[in-house]
Formats: structure tokens, C-alpha cells, sequence
């Protein structure tokens, strides 16, 4: 069973995010506008802020938040390189019990990285 | 890849349970006991503690136990509405790694509300 | 050692609250403001609310904020009986590494009860 | 949905482990160096190891890591008897939200015992 | 500020444990009783299993449970070095966020050993 | 109780860490040495992976870890406001329940930035 693709990924969580918000209550409506907008330039770019999201969403260990925000760190240019050293931060502080979804984390940024423009 | 129905979860639950009962362990069969015993009326009718089972669910962020909470909510004629009150206190407490399972819990509760025959 | 008093634990709750509030940041004012609103009366009455917040803290192995969730079911009036119902959901949702939580919470609210004037 | 197979579970795992050391980041690759040194013969022999590293992977709730110490709890020889009552100690540590868990935990045990040769 | 003494953890835990007790909750006093027989002698002997306790305990981070089944190891004659190999599995499964754990068990486990009578 | 200042935070840690090193465990100082090589300026600058280890400690909820990185990101420079903005995506990620230690970590940003030389 190969991990889905992130087109698959993105169109799912739009159409779930989609879902959530239909249910029209103002705190969820709120909570969603705040997590937006804690990850906007501010006293701290929005580029290291994903990258703090992503560390967060690795100990933690869930897929779905790891994959939106690597997907973020892609666009604001962390390379390669600078999002594995992420990941080996979050590897350290979170244990071995972080090993799948280190290896689900290091497919997404392969097929991010293979969507990415040639320069 | 859609998110499984519920009728297919209820089997495959089913199907666990039965394979773990069948594991005829004294300790596993006693807590399985006590647990189906936790949301009995008692000083609490079972409907509240339903909806605190819920909550529960969400903050550790468990699909499988928050469907059977949310079924359970369902038939003890906890509303829509209400039932999404719940959701955004799990959601405060537990911040937005809560999110992609409130995805998961509100397609389970469109389905569960289609499932309910037409007063 | 004992546990700190429910008078102690207002204190510094209090200042510590205000503290945060001081670092004047408008996303963190935000997430307080829509925390406070999430307990209030709504689809769901805010003593609903409040229990199944008592319950996702004790899942979650909080104590501050299990004191906290206490003191306002007492507030809306909860029994203590309703409230022991409330703690075992939460130790079987939650298992034994709960214990020491459901310790603290008992003197929490046995703490909260001498306080009550009689009636 | 019937649960992956172990075989596919094994041969998942093994591209994953390799994607990720392909990486060639130095601090991943020591720590999976660490995390294979852990569970060998030490003042514990590794079954007593794994045995340790199941309970802890249950009750962290991380299925990849269960069914992989399972493994490793078959080849050393535990029975069928004695895996499940580790699967009770991570049950009556962790509650009821572990359950979903021992219910792969179970199908992936009677997968490993059903591959193993008739004595 | 000194950790507490083994002396003073016993005393506070016995006086929480009949505090708990004295709720008189039935599925609390249970479950009390389950979590007590989960460590008896069975088809795992009870030392393993409370090696298994203290394993899951540290990677879920509860330095109450942490000092108790160090306490419960020591009595089954496990030796420093087998339980410090139990301490070295649960740091890699769950990372450098067990350390401070890992800092508070080294140090209940030493107050331990130099409680025992010379041999 | 007014919090442990951070001069006693220091010494205990110091402390601490030498009487889990005098374990004399090779696992354990190899996780040590790898722990502390994962913050040293790689691909991604010493300080950028302090302030993600910062967020990291913050949702994992271990005040030890979270003092430890404040420290650290004070030293490298990153300003209140940096930080704050930090405490921030902790507390949008893991929720309500991370507010406790989002006032301790306040309280030790505070005595950190009061110890800085004035300029």
C-alpha cells in the first residue's frame, strides 16, 4: 500500500477543512483563522515558524500536520538539507517511537522536492 | 482514498474485539468489562459520560475510539449542534494537531446523521 | 510535601496568567480569549462543557488545569459524586498512568468541598 | 479494509528505512546505529528488550513500532501467552484508548504465530 | 530543591491511594484491583512484567509511576545495571523528552540500592 | 510556591546529568553526545534548531526541556519578541493544555532577559 500521493493528500484536506468549517461554529471558525495566522511574518518570519510547526507536528507525531508543513517549508525555500536537520531535531527529542513518520516525512519531501520546477 | 464508512469500521471492530476477547486473557476480558461498565448510567447518566468519552477521544487523538464515542453520542440523541460543542472544547484544549481528526470525526458524524431515519 | 491549597494555586494561576497576558502578543490574547468563550453557555450549557473539559485534562495528565476544571464543576454545581463519575471515565479512557492525577484530583476536590458554605 | 499483511508491513518498512538513510545525515544514522544497539544483549538479554520495547510501543500507540517488537518477540521465543500479558500490562497502563491497538497488536501475533513451522 | 526522599513518595502515594479509595467508586475500585493483578505472577513472572511497567512508565513520562516500579524492581531483584538497560530502551524510544525523567529515576533508583541491606 | 529560579534549574541539571552519566552506560552517553550534536550549526544554524527544539518541548509539555531551550535561544540571540512568537505556534499547535507551561516558560523568559547585561 504505497503512502498516498500528496495531490491526494491536499485535495483531502481541502475538501475535509471544507467539511469542518460547513459546520459553522464561530470557535472552530475562530481557532482555524488563529492557525492561520500564527504562522504569518511577524516578529519571527512565517519561514521559521514552519519549521517550528514541523519539529512540533514530528514529536507529536502526526502525519497530516508533518505533510502541511513540510509542504510550507518547501515553498518558503528551506532546502533539502535544512529540513532534514529539522527532522533530525525532532528524531533526537522525540526517540525512535518518531521512526515512521520520519520515513513518511522523508517520502513527502522527495515527492515535493521531484514537483518542484527545475531551475 | 475516502475515508472508510462506518459501516465498515463497526465490522472491523467487531471482528478485533472478538479476536482479542478470544485471546481469553483474564486481565484483557476484566478491563473490557469495566470499561462497557464506565458508561452505564450511574451517578452520571450514560449520555454524559458519552460526550466526556468523546471529549476524551479527541484530545488523545484516536479515530476509532472518537467514531464509537460519536456513534454512541448519536444515539444517546445528543444534537448535531451540541455534539460540535464538544468538538471545539477538544479542539481549545487540544490545539490544532486536533485538527486533521476533526476532519476525520465530522465526515463520521454527517454519515451517522444520514443514517438516522427522517422524523 | 503536601499539595499545594486550591488558595495557592488561584494565586499563582492568577499570576501567571497575567504574566502571559503582559507579553502583549495578539495571537496568544486571542487563543486566551477563545478558550475563555469555549466554556460558555452555547448549543451545549457551559457546566456540560466543563466536565468534558475536566475529562480531556485527566487524559491528558494536567494537573493545573484538572484544578481548574474542578473548580468550575463545583461552581455549576456538579455533585461530587457526579464528578467521581466524571474521574473514572477518565482513568479508564486514560489507564493507570492516570493514578496520580486522580490522586491530586481527590484532594483537589475534597479541598473545593470544605470550602463549600453549608447549606 | 483487512489489515496490511506483515509482509507488506516488512517490505514497507525496509524501503522506508532505506529511504531514510539515503538521506545521509549523520545524527539520523547514529541514532538508528543506537536504536539497533539498544535492543542486543546487554546486562538484559535482547528478549527481555523487546519485551520492554513492545509495552512501551503500546503504550505509546504507534502500530508500525508494535508490530515490528512483536516481531522481534517471536523470533526470540516469548509465547503466545506471555506477549499477551505484556499486551495487558500496556492495556491496564495506557486504557482504554490503547485498545484500537491491541486489536492490530492481536491480528499481527496471529499472523507471526500462523508463519511459524509446526514443530 | 531536593527530589523528594522514597520515604516521603511512599507515605504521599499510600495517603492518595486510600484517599482515591475512599470516593468509593466501584469502577474505580476495579480498576484498582486489575492494575494490581496485571503485575502478579502469570504466565510472565511478575518481575518481567513490572520491567515492562517501569519501560512503559518512563515513555510516558510519570515520575510517580516511574518511582514505584523502580521500587517494585529492586524488590524482584533486578540489579542496577538490568534496570538501568530498562532505563537506556525507553530514552531511545522516546527521546531526549525522557531525560529529565531519566535525571529523576537515576536518582530514585540510587536512594534505592543504598536503602538495601550490605549483603 | 514561586517557581525554582533558574541559578536552581542549573545546578540540579548539572547535577543530574552527571549522576546519569556516572551510570557509565554506553548507550545512554551515546545519546547524550548525539542529543547535544543535534543543536550544533549543520546545514541549519545552532540557533534556528534551538527555537525549534523550543516549540518541540512546549507541545511535548516538559518545563525542564523548555527552560533548557529558553536559555539556549536567549544565547543565541533571538529576542523576547522572537521567542514569544515561538510560545505562540506551541500553544496554536498543542492547545489550551499547553498553557500552564506557556506561564512557566513566561516566568523563565522573564528572569533570563533580567540576568542580560544591559547594553
Amino acid at each position: 500500500m504505497p503512502q498516498r500521493t500528496m495531490q491526494e493528500f491536499r485535495e483531502e484536506r481541502l475538501e475535509g477543512q471544507e467539511r469542518v468549517l460547513a459546520l459553522d461554529h464561530l470557535g472552530i471558525k475562530r481557532f482555524f483563522a488563529l492557525d492561520t495566522a500564527a504562522y504569518r511574518d511577524g516578529d519571527l518570519p512565517a519561514r521559521t515558524k514552519e519549521l517550528c510547526g514541523l519539529a512540533a507536528s514530528m514529536v507529536l507525531r502526526c502525519n497530516d500536520c508533518i505533510d502541511y508543513h513540510i509542504e510550507q517549508c518547501v515553498k518558503h525555500d528551506w532546502t533539502k538539507e535544512e529540513i532534514v536537520e529539522a527532522f533530525n531535531v525532532a528524531l533526537i527529542v522525540g526517540g525512535s517511537i518518531v521512526i515512521p513518520h520520519l520515513r513518511h516525512a522523508t517520502a513527502t519531501l522527495e515527492q515535493l522536492l521531484a514537483e518542484q520546477p527545475e531551475e
